[in-house]
């Protein structure tokens, strides 16, 4: 960065299965204009790259700021990007599967693009703009629907050599538990993501036949689609079922955390996703204690500060930003 | 590295709990001699490090290099090295907490002195000089009486920013599982290992009755102490005992290896240390089937060489020298 005096503005959008959001920023990371839409991921890959163009197209009006003036746009998608730019897999999103993602952008927005797994650039916008801001090597783990992570190794987003590694959420935390929407057993998005709370949570419901205001909540008794601030409300009235399986969640987060300190030894944890942006300050205290106690070596736990999200939404479009700088000065260099 | 023509000579000693193995090799990797003495680790720090110097001065004689010719010196130990050259916590070593390990030997050798722990080394040295060489990420695993390891992305050792991470043993993937050395209960380790399986062995011997050959090897009981010669001689005899515990051991590794696939998305992952120099061939199978049963996504395992150790006994001296050699010069640079 700092080529020259002046600030460069950059694009960022952030494509998820439901919404897009584009904002574009300078490259300190301040959001000079911002934009949402629907996905209407039923458009397909085509019809979902022209919405999401118009999205920055929208934003750069929003900050007044004529598409020319910015340098590069970068793209965060929920499917890993490969090195040449295509998509990998996309379960959620039809036609996306190595579909010619960052040539397509390019076309329509006629400036420099690069894409990037939504969750990688999520991280990187937390170690760059946000609570990682500092550190040098950085975890960052996004509670949701499922549980997605990315990790930043002095600048480098580690995205594997194949561009489709960091999958955090996929990680085994107990040989032989429970299933995973992903097929195995035992993996920490099984016990720490909205998808394998809601399994325990159907199960205290309909098998043991505890009672649970969340019932009212989700009438088709598929609890991995709860929202967020009906968690938060059960928790708050203290419902047994709700608190007992957001405990559950934060114990196994706790073991997700403990092992990838345990193993990176990261100065910065981040925890986000709508899970931690709703009930981040009330979870947080357990999730370190099961950190605390699962990190080896135990003393290696006060070295990295674990902390909620400070950009909650924006982590992914100024993640995006981050990355697309970072490509494009890499290009120029 | 090739800072000029002439070939650069540095030394390497590999520290162990009984052992001291030196070499004097060139940069490129050929070694030019060695030198092996028993640790004598009750001589403490003082002692060790006068002996670990004189291992070194004997390769040099060994190889006809005078020790002014050395550019350097790397030393691996069984314990983490933190920032300022001094040895982090070392369960099996009296005298060796908190002690000015590259200080000592850098006054007893008259030339620069890095140390770095011993199973870092080993994953450098097979990046840069064995299994690995030519490979961008490369995890390595080794099992002896514990589970070590080592990861190299980009060039770079990940140590942790406090310098004693990369604990690849001490994850957490079977929760509530068997109780590991450290303390917790399902670490990697508990089960990839000789002490992990060494319980297996003892509970199936001392408490289910069975019969074993391993009874005569081991007649004090302690199994995770056998050696792997005898390992290597029970499963040659299809002694069920030891089949079925070094079939455990593997699958375990496999979903270690899973994990760290998962989450790095190495190029290269290389398996070393005393069983797998034993047992690596018969073995290699049944973890690779672990591995691809546990990866995420499953067309990741396709895209990580899974391979036993080529330098063996040397990967940690070897990776010493690259070592210093990389400290050195970016002490230069």
């Amino acid at each position: 960065m700092g080529k020259d005096d002046k600030k460069r503005i950059f694009g960022g959008i952030d494509i998820g299965g439901t919404k897009i959001l584009a904002v574009v920023a300078e490259e300190g990371g301040k959001i000079l204009g911002s934009a949402k839409k629907k996905t209407k991921r039923e458009q397909g890959f085509k019809g979902v790259c022209a919405r999401a163009a118009e999205s920055l197209r929208e934003a750069a009006e929003a900050a007044k700021v004529p598409m020319e003036a910015l340098c590069a746009a970068g793209m965060g998608v929920p499917t890993p990007v490969l090195a040449d730019g295509t998509t990998a897999i996309a379960p959620n999103m039809p036609g996306w599967k190595n579909a010619p993602f960052t040539k397509t952008m390019a076309e329509l927005l006629g400036i420099p693009c690069y894409g990037v797994n939504d969750c990688n650039a999520a991280a990187l916008g937390e170690y760059v703009y946000g609570a990682g801001k500092g550190s040098k090597t950085l975890v960052g783990l996004f509670v949701g629907t499922g549980l997605g992570g990315g990790m930043v190794f002095h600048d480098h987003v580690i995205e594997g050599e194949n561009h489709v590694a960091a999958e955090l959420g996929h990680i085994i935390v107990r040989e032989g538990g429970r299933k995973c929407g992903c097929g195995h057993n035992g993996c920490l998005e099984a016990y720490a993501s909205k998808t394998g709370m809601g399994r325990k949570i159907a199960w205290d419901i309909h098998h043991q036949g505890r009672k649970s205001v969340l019932t009212q909540c989700c009438p088709d008794g598929n609890y991995a689609t709860i929202k967020s601030s009906d968690l938060l409300n059960a928790w708050k009235q203290g419902d047994e079922v709700t608190v007992e399986a957001l405990k559950e969640l934060s114990y196994f987060l706790g073991i997700g955390v403990a092992n990838f300190i345990t193993i990176l030894g990261p100065d910065s944890v981040v925890l986000g996703g709508g899970v931690m942006e709703a009930l981040g300050k009330d979870l947080l205290p357990l999730v370190k204690e099961a950190a605390r106690k699962y990190t080896w070596p135990e003393s290696s736990y006060k070295d990295s500060k674990i902390s909620l999200s400070l950009l909650g939404d924006n982590a992914p479009t100024l993640g995006t930003v981050a990355f697309a700088r970072q490509r494009l000065d890499n290009e120029i260099a």
